[in-house]
């Protein structure tokens, strides 16, 4: 019989597709500072700026608006023009708007995850950006709680636990991002199982921890309640 | 004897002073602006700009700042230069990393009411920066829970409440904003308990609901502790 009460995803590039919106406002900010400098210089300095924001900042599409205009006043000199300026804006709008993707298969599959155990969301980023897409994803009837925090480090996963009562062996985690979704989970001595996304963010990168072992990896959400059913076996 | 149980806490401009943050920014704004347009012109611009992106940015320091470098392509026609808007950027960041300035008294207040009643804090805005100036504020030992929320509707509340597992009679909120902390609450049968500041951003802005029954006023943080006094002996 399985120990596993709750079952938490990760949202973006786990649930709907993300990543994907940041790479195609990324292009037109490459293209957009194309005759000042090279593609790498300016997705370098882009990063640099992003990194250097976020303990102010944090995560989101505003704060990475922001990062994109403080980029494009450094790398021109002060030479980019208020229309340029509000093409920035105009993508970060676009992309606080767009439709949600789902990953393929996920209604199907967290239906049938919603029969035997409860669901919820953990989900860094912004609160209303976050809030949005859950709501018009249609998948919000699977989930008893939907948690957006600030960040994604052990003691945040550690409160949940607490509000909610749970143990750790009584917990998985779902989700695409090793640093973000995987790691810290493990530390707390719960189980955690990776689905690589095509495009994650390079922040998200950290190296597999394939012999620990309550780390699970499956190549496709629908995967999902063959793993489970196996973990129950256990 | 008293059946409140819970007591919640706007933070800005309730625990700490905000608006004021807001208002500088405005008129390092105005200035940057002033050989384009009147200083009244500027201000209902940027006003008009912050409510239309407000569905979609939420609450928070980095909207104004998104909103503000907007207004300024508008109002410029393009013309505002590279330099004008990193210091529109820099406005933000400054903002961001503001000291927490204490309402007077709220230390010596909240350690008093702490004794007979759970405290919280629910607050709108942003996520990061919120928790960054709790922790910077020295306050969040008081707080059992701090809630974030990404607007202060009536739904909000009673998931709080739910959350709780606390009946509306055994609830008050405190707060200086008619509209989020005051209105909705009582429609939910709590108390709230109503502290102007000097300082209030006019979308915040609603009619007391002086004949309400569960509606106070008090002039100033530290006169809570004989409020709730009085209130106990109802």
């Amino acid at each position: 019989m399985s120990h596993l009460h709750l079952i938490a995803f990760d949202a973006d590039d786990t649930l709907w597709h993300n990543e994907r919106l940041y790479l195609t406002a990324q292009n037109r900010f490459k293209t957009l500072l194309a005759r000042y400098h090279s593609s790498e210089w300016i997705a370098e300095r882009l990063d640099q700026t992003e990194m250097r924001n976020l303990p102010h900042f944090g995560y989101g599409i505003k704060s990475f608006a922001l990062s994109m205009i403080e980029t494009a006043v450094e790398l021109t000199e002060g030479r980019i023009t208020g229309q340029e300026i509000q093409i920035l804006i105009d993508a970060a709008k676009e992309m606080l708007t767009a439709e949600v993707q789902l990953v393929e298969r996920v209604p199907e599959t967290l239906a049938r995850l919603a029969e035997k155990y409860a669901l919820m969301v953990i989900t860094k980023g912004d609160l209303r950006d976050q809030e949005l897409k859950i709501e018009r994803s249609g998948l919000a009837q699977f989930f008893s709680h939907v948690e957006i925090v600030s960040d994604k480090k052990r003691a945040n996963y550690s409160r949940v636990l607490q509000q909610h009562n749970l143990a750790p062996e009584h917990f998985a985690m779902v989700g695409n991002s090793l640093r973000s979704d995987i790691l810290p989970v493990l530390e707390l001595g719960a189980t955690a199982i990776y689905i690589p996304h095509e495009l994650t963010w390079a922040h998200e990168h950290a190296d597999a921890p394939t012999a620990a072992p309550n780390f699970y990896e499956v190549a496709k959400f629908d995967d999902l309640p063959v793993l489970f059913a196996q973990l129950e076996q256990k």
